[in-house]
Formats: structure tokens, C-alpha cells, sequence
């Protein structure tokens, strides 16, 4: 047994175990403990030290595969306390937000942590995620899951109110997962660098409305409404459809980009001569 | 001016500058050359050691910003002799594909290298990507590509044939975007570490049904079969309706994991055993 | 009381009742019976020979609606025995086989009814539905729901295999609702006028290929295949968004028209020519 | 020849012409005219007394199709001056309004008379649409439009604004097809009898918003709001896939149904009684 594979787990490791007929756990393996399922049992200690990636069999003969969980499995498991954000929109989101790494990034709206798990997976090593809530109960609930994911070290949370000036400067990107973003627009235009990336996620139209509006007052320019459809399909080689039922409504996405326009780009000049 | 600052752009930088009718330029700044455009000209020479992110005026008075280009600027930019992948596809298959830092990914089916610059990106520093395809045209223009937006140290680019054997091993992902990827699943599941993800794009019903039925011979599992759809909005905040027209199709996007099946398993362990 | 006036409820007559928070009843007036809901009682009697289109009283005091059942409100209730059609399907389809007062019709695969309902209603009074199945059940159900909505006059119900030659000459349209509709191109073409319609609807993307194969050596043309989604809103001014999820599938359409070759009426000129 | 024949053309007949190569001619037949296109002449007059249904050869040789226009083929060919309605759209509007033979309905924003025409269609032959518009020069357009395709007996056009009172009672549905429906409210719940439908279409959610907020001020219940996506595919069996683009947006359909609140029920009972 080659307890030393880079593939193999360890105690204390998230695994994600998929049963035969497609029910999902994930599990943090610990000794001595066992995972219940309707097709039978499986003992941590099979797994620990074993390679992932494989088959293994339930007491009762089933099949299952443990594999390492993708950011993907990650992002669909966290318990969601607060507004949904799904993997087809943080997909979009980081790219929009240019976000890899090396990139200083703010959230101001934690919730539950996914789309900070996803900006601190996306930017880690060298960057950095400053994510802002003003509960305290959502912030311990995403401090759990960055740790269960080992991505604690790249994000700093914080308790504080976006629409107060928020302790970041020249930030490359903020995303706001706010009730009402519009209310954040100066802290948000405060936090960026010149260019920086600016997102936001709202689920109804007159959100949108309403930021818009408030945009139209701040240097935000390139601004984009879009909206992402997912639609599973049964993966029968034969029989190939849509799945029956879909996901209709996550949210609306925003972007835009901080500038800084041509009168305070002339001021700024002016006062950086010599005298 | 702040030559020093970390925004200020310096000659042979890519920069996007957008007039104020939304018409994009990706432009690699060259001292002594000029921009000209329908509003009037920008002097590359303006820019160059400038600050980034700002707002600057045309030789006619018109008002255009000047910004760094973010990964999906560049995506939308690439050039297109092959099939198409917009970032709504790409953002979903770099979740799925699990692509962050120090991934090694396999691609094979380079095409005009928009899905290689963004595995690039996201698999930086320490990953790295190896692309493969069989014309020599196409790994030309992609190299190009990668250089102009400095992703090229992070890409190994080969001329190489997916239906044969294929010079990478224990890879944590590939991706197939190739006209008939059913052919190169064993070359696939070759590369791939146990619990390796798969995945492909096609754009038919029939090239999907060809290829499920393929990945049935093979240790896949967790086979997911899915469409995104993009629908953007005019963003007007007293008249906001999505766009009159969108893109209906890209393609089709199938993900797996690769797998040691039972069988396999039992057989390594026994000749691991001391005899 | 007005006994007389067009809108007033007749014993037998079908009427929805709509409770406040939005359940629907679709109920067949019958004096002596009550309605039981979870929000109280309603008895036919208090309904019967009274005006419809107006709000009454549960015997626990809630509101509820009393109103003649629309088209669409008649075809979300046909019981689903097998395979579905949608309103958003049956509106396009009344249009695309042009089915108004007057056509003749022949649909093979009666299934539960719903698109016979839908056509009957289309062509009434003057027009007829020819409507076949291979299952005896499936016509005694459509029956009962076609006497039902009173429609029984304008649809011939009866027992065929489609794959077989069909008792119907110079219909106006045709739509095949059953599993391998590419048998019955013959039957079809044989039943159809010249430019007669064509419609079919199959769940999966390879009986669409099948199908469209299989025309390609029938006399159809200006082949058309769509398929079209419907989502639902929530309807709150204040916060208005999509609902949270859809249906996503209910299967492809596919339209021709049938036409006489050009070798075909070629020889039919000739043989209407004078001796 | 069969100039009997109910299938054969007559002089000033509409008759639909597809090339080879998919274009569309919605074309009057006239004795002596001809219809030049990119694949060669047809002369009317081989068409006249013709049957329908049928190849025809261009004088360069190449084969076009001759058939009766469906009412989606009208629909799709209306010109459109004004807010665009399509048969995606059309379709679930006849099924929500209940519209078939005998039905009395009204528009309100008779535009360009798509929609009016397919009302028309659909209540003929002893139902009857009346139409108000305060624009003559839509009305004029439309009753050409209706005239070309026979249905003008069963319309009446008549210019009105739909804010002031509507010298219609007793309707069984209205359909607002106007700017700001909202203030076309009460004049639609004084032409419909109890229990009428209600239908409305407005391009832009702040519209819908605004609707919705007015419509709670009357006796409208059993309120829906929905979008309609129609997506094309690419007929060919080996290679199915949508087509690359399609139409994004149309517009939103919200629907209701007029009721008689308790209170004016008990009203209405109470001096209904014998003295």
C-alpha cells in the first residue's frame, strides 16, 4: 500500500463517495467512523491511506466510487443559508473578474461561502479574498467551510456593513452578494484599483433597475446584465433528452469596470507637477 | 506620472480600449504607433507609462477607456479557425475540470487555443497544460495566442495525433475537443490518474450519443451530459429586456471521472503483497 | 336568479374553482355534491344556475373563483397517461398545421387525449379530428375527456396501427404523436392532400435524427425542427423574477408539407390528357 | 385539370413560393404578372387553375414549391411597423384567451395586425375581434393585411384610445397590446363579461412591474406571467444541433381573468330581488 501515492487519503481529508445509482456524500474520513448509506455501509479505515480515484464495495456487495472531491462538488454541497449562487454562474464570475492567481479580490456579502471558497480556489496562492458580512453567524458558517476545504488561509473574514467604507484599497475586483448593492456602489468604487473588476448577483429585475440607476452615478463603465441557463441532459447514449426539469432562475449577473474618468485623471496630473 | 505604478502600462502590453459606442480594440502598445478608429485616433504613445483603468480622449474629442484586459476580453478575442468555446462553456468546464493552481492538464483538440489560454490562467504558476493537435497550423496560432497574453512558459504545445497514445501520464484532468473524441478515450483514460476528470465537447446530438456510448466501455463514471445558455440585457434601467437576439448553441459539454474499477484493484493489491 | 344568462353554471357543465392561495378544481357541477377542500366546502348547489366569472364563499369563509375553464386550463388537466404535450407545444402546432374552422385532421397516437382535445376545439364546427391508437385504453380515455369538454362531435375515435394504411384520404394535416413515427411516413404521406401539413413530436434527439431520416425519401418538404421552453414568472411588481424552476423538456417538434413531385405530376397531367 | 379541384389556385389567391434554397414569396397570383427571384422566373399564370402542393420548375430549371400559406406562414410574413409578436407568442395567446369558433374578443393596439389577424382565424367563422387603435395609419395597414387574407369580415377596426371607454360589452377576452397597458385597465374590465380573460404583452420587465402593480386595483385574479423561447435546429439527421442564433426576446405575456369581487355579487343579488 503506497501510503505515500499523492492520490491516496488521509484522515481528516474530504472525500466524495458516489453510490451506484447516484446519491452523493461528502465525507471528512476520520478513524473508526462509517459512512450509512441505503446500499450498505463503508468504513472510513478502508479508505484512509488508500489511493482515491476507485471502486470499493458497501458490506452489502455495492459499487462505489470515492473519488477527491472538484471545487464543483465543493460549490454544490455548501449548505446554502442565504441567496443562491450555482456553479454556472461562479464559472462566469471568475472570469469576468479576472480572477487567478496572484488577484486581490472582495466579496462583500459572505453568506454561506461559495462564491468565496470559489474567488480563494480561484486566486490562491499568491492572492487574497476580503470577504465582508454583516452576520456574524454567516461569517462562522463560511470561516467551516473554507477550513473544511483548506482554503481559510487565502480569505480574511470579516464582520462589516458594505454600505460603510470597507478597510481595502486598490483591490482588483469586488463582487457584491448584497440585498441591496446599490447601497454599496461608493465603497465598492473606494475599494477598486483604477480598472478594477466589479460584479454583483441580484435575483429580481427591479434590483437590477435600481442598480443600474445607481451605477449611472459612479465611474462604472462596460456594463454588462446577463443572465446563465444550465440544462442537464440524461447522459443515455440512445435515448438522449433534456432532463424533465430544470433550474429557471438563479440571478442576474452584473460587470462593470471602475475608471477613472478624464476629469479626475486631469486633476491628478495637475497636482502631481512639480510646483 | 507614475511610471512605477503596478497599473501603468508599458509598451508590448495588451490593453482594451473601448470607444464610447461599446466597440472593443485589443491593442499590444508599440511606441510611435496609433489607433485609429471611427471616433478618431489614440497615440500608443499616450498610454504607454501611463496609468491604466481610466478614461482618455481621441484626437477628435471623443471619450474612450483604456483598460487591462481580463481573461475573458481575451477569450472573446481569440481568433476563431476552429470550433467555438465562449466563456459561458469555458468557466463551467474549469469548475468541473477542478483547474487551479498547480493542475496538470491535458488538452487534446488545441484549435485556435481559447480553452488553452484559459486552462493557462488557471492553472498557474505552478501547473501546467499540454495541448495537443494534429495541424500544425492550428499549434502555431495557438502558441501565438499564448505569447501575446504571457501564458506561454505555463503550455507545452505538441503535434500529436489523440487516437494514439498520447506522452503524458498520472494527469489530473483532460479535455477532448476534437470532431470525433470517442476515438481518443483510450489515449484518455491513459493519461488520467485514477479519479482524473474527463471531459469534451461536441456540437451535434449525434456526436454526444457516439461518444456516451464510447465512454460505457471505458472506467468513466459520473457521467454528466449539459448545455449553458448565455442570455445577456440591455442595460437600461428604466427599460431593461434582455437583448433581441443570442447565441442558441455552442455545443454540448459531457464530464466524467476516470476510475480503478474493482477488478483492477483487487489485482494491484495482490501484486503489491510481499511474497 | 338569471337561469338564462349565457354565463350561468348548468348542472353538468365543467366549472375551475380557484382557491386563494391558487389550487384548481376541476369539477363537474352536480346537484347534492360538495366540493372538500383544505381551506373549507363548497356545494355544487350554491354554483349550479348562477353566474360564473365571480368570487364565492368556503363555509369556513375563504374566497374562492368560479370560472369557465379555458382551453389551456382544460389541457393542464388531461390526465397524463403517456408521453406529454404542453400547451406551449399545442399553440404552436394549432399553427403550424394551420387548424382552424373547418380542417380536417388526422392525428395517429391519441395518447390521453390532450392534443385531440386541443384540435378538436381548433376546427370546430366544421372541421373533424380522425384520431387513432393501437391501445384501446388510450381511446376510451380520451373519449371520456372529450365528452367531457363536450368536443365528442368533432372527433372520430378509433383503434389502428399507424404503421399500417389509415381509412382517411385528403386530410388538410397530420400529427404523429407515437414512439417511431418513422414507420407511419407512409401512412402519413398516403392520408395527406398535396401540401398537406406534417407534425410530429418526439421526446428524444435520436428519433429526431431517425425521423428526419426517414422523410428525406418521403414527398416532405420545408422540414422545420424547434423546440420551445416556457418559464414562468413570479408575479409580485415589487420583485419580480422567474420562478425558481421549469420544465425543461418535453420533446422536439418536427413540421413538413407534403408535396406532389415533379415527376409525379408530370404523369398525372399525362394521364388526365384526352385520348 | 382539375380548375374544381379545392386545392387548385385562383386569380388573386395568396400562395406561398420556397426555392430550393429556402427563401419564401408570399405572393397574390395575377393573370399575366411574374415572380423573378435569384433561381429563375415563375409566371404566374402556370400556377393559376393549378393545383396547389406541388413542385414547379423556374425557367432556369430549378424546382420551387407551390403551397397554401399556413396562418404561420401569414403571421411570419405581416410587416412589422410596430411591437413584434411571434407565433411562439401567438400561439400560447389563442389557448390562455380560449380563443376558437364564436368567441368575441378584443385588442387593444391593433399594430400591424398580426395578432388580430390570428384572432380572426381562430374565432371565425361566427366569432368576431374588435380592434381599436389610435394610430389610422396602423389600422389602414392592418385592414389590408386582414383583407389580403379574408378575414377582414370577422374583424371590426375602429380608432380608439384605449384609456377612454370602449364601446364593447360582454367580451369574453381582451388582449392589450398597447405602451402602457396599466392605463388601459379599466376601460378592459368594462368590456369583459365576468370570467374573461385578460391577456397583455409588454416588452420590458419595468413594464410588467408596472402592470402587475396596477392590475391588483381591479377585479383580476389567477394572474401569470411568462416568457415563451423558441429554439430552431438544423434539420439534418446525421449532425443534429440548434442552429447558432436564435431571438432572445419577444416580450412578456402576463394573463388574468376578470371576476366579480363578493361584495358587488351580493350587491348585484340584493337589488335583483323581487320588492
Amino acid at each position: 500500500m503506497d501510503t505515500e501515492s499523492p492520490h491516496s487519503a488521509r484522515a481528516g481529508e474530504r472525500v466524495l463517495i458516489i453510490t451506484g445509482d447516484g446519491k452523493r456524500y461528502l465525507v471528512r474520513l476520520q478513524p473508526g467512523v462509517q459512512l450509512h448509506t441505503h446500499l450498505g455501509i463503508i468504513a472510513h479505515d478502508d479508505l484512509i491511506g488508500r489511493g482515491l480515484g476507485r471502486e470499493v464495495q458497501s458490506h452489502l456487495g455495492h459499487r462505489f466510487v470515492v473519488v477527491r472531491p472538484s471545487i464543483h462538488d465543493l460549490l454544490m454541497r455548501v449548505k446554502r443559508r442565504s441567496q443562491i449562487i450555482y456553479p454556472k454562474e461562479i464559472g462566469m464570475i471568475l472570469l469576468k473578474l479576472d480572477l487567478s492567481d496572484g488577484r486581490r479580490v472582495v466579496e462583500a456579502g459572505t453568506g454561506s461561502g461559495a462564491l468565496t471558497t470559489a474567488m480563494a480556489w480561484a486566486v490562491q496562492p499568491r492572492g487574497h479574498v476580503y470577504s465582508f458580512d454583516i452576520r456574524d453567524d454567516m461569517l462562522a458558517a463560511a470561516r467551516q467551510n473554507l477550513q473544511a476545504n483548506e482554503l481559510a488561509p487565502y480569505v480574511t473574514l470579516e464582520q462589516a456593513d458594505a454600505t460603510q467604507p470597507l478597510p481595502v484599497t486598490d483591490a482588483d475586483a469586488i463582487f457584491l452578494d448584497v440585498r441591496e448593492p446599490q447601497d454599496c456602489l461608493q465603497s465598492a468604487c473606494d475599494v477598486l484599483a483604477p480598472g478594477g473588476f466589479f460584479g454583483s448577483l441580484v435575483p429580481t429585475t427591479n434590483q437590477v433597475s435600481v442598480l443600474l440607476g445607481g451605477m449611472a452615478r459612479y465611474p462604472l463603465t462596460d456594463i454588462e446584465v446577463l443572465e446563465i441557463m444550465l440544462r442537464g441532459y440524461k447522459p443515455v447514449p440512445g435515448r438522449l433528452r433534456p432532463k424533465d426539469r430544470m433550474v429557471a432562475h438563479t440571478g442576474y449577473l452584473i460587470f462593470a469596470r471602475k475608471i477613472s474618468p478624464l476629469l479626475e485623471e486631469a486633476k491628478a496630473e495637475e497636482s502631481s507637477k512639480p510646483h
